[in-house]
């Protein structure tokens, strides 16, 4: 019942609201209690503790991804499960780590925009409309869509759990985990 | 004859060219051997990855270390031995990541500036006094050295396996390895 020792990033990808930490939050208890070494590398705790500096320009926003991925891939050569959750909206980005790192699976977090901005958890939302943010994903800022995602979650259909356990599926699959969801 | 799973940061400060990268090289060399997991952050290529933003002011410095600090410790909590290379001049800085990362011991790569100034491995030295470079650490910006390190290796009178041994001793007093030097 212990976890085994590859590791690999499990990227979250899609816009504010989709539900990439909700869903990487309940991944990584399910896999902690299975004895995986975990760690959640969040968007926003990131730009705490790495890229402070950075802004929400193109350029800004690739350097993050880069200093994201860096830091995964460490983590990941050495047997942790990264499960990263960072809008990351520009494909070229996203592939560019996934060559880095190679034990990696792209989850693309996919809820139509009017889903996000109903839940609006963060209020950021309501402050684009009114005018304070500019430059945000999906609104004024371009997001691109994952072309073949290993996994993809539609959290407007369905529930935190089904979208954990495809995730869980899909790293049974490829031998990232060598267990099997027993409930 | 395998590695424990007790992840470490192990922090090498000292001037340029005191000896940090050859001797944190040499021990990730002797600690692989042995089964460990691995990762050496060397400040020069940190700079590349994760702070290229950064100069060298006493805030980009504090920036610049606290960014190592917070990869070692992901690391280490995995049960990595994090070793890092980085002149980090500051001692509140240092003290700062001790706290936060805990299982740390930190190293003193010392030697004499007249005998840094001599290797001269990267030129830097040379560009100082050739007025190219300023804010250079131990020229014209301070180096505050460790006041209780858990080893100190005098670099100008001890040999790079000497030091090794010295690292490694106190990892083993302290537990993070289970094993002790044959040869």
């Amino acid at each position: 019942m212990t976890g085994s020792t590859r590791g690999v990033t499990v990227w979250f990808t899609g816009l504010s609201g989709a539900g990439k930490t909700t869903i990487s939050t309940a991944l990584a208890r399910e896999l902690r209690m299975r004895g995986h070494k975990v760690e959640v590398l969040d968007g926003d705790v990131v730009r705490q503790n790495l890229t402070k500096d950075l802004g929400f320009s193109q350029a800004d926003r690739d350097e993050n991804i880069r200093r994201i991925g860096f830091v995964a891939h460490l983590l990941s050569r050495n047997g942790v499960v990264v499960l990263v959750a960072a809008i990351s909206p520009y494909r070229a980005s996203r592939d560019q780590v996934r060559e880095q790192i190679q034990d990696f699976l792209e989850v693309y977090v996919n809820a139509p925009l009017e889903v996000c901005e109903k839940r609006d958890v963060k209020g950021l939302y309501a402050s684009v409309r009114g005018g304070t943010i500019t430059g945000f994903t999906g609104i004024d800022d371009p997001y691109e869509a994952p072309l073949r995602p290993e996994v993809e979650c539609c959290t407007d259909v369905e529930s935190v759990d089904q979208s954990v356990r495809k995730v869980v599926n899909a790293l049974v699959q490829r031998r990232y985990l060598n267990l099997t969801i027993t409930t």
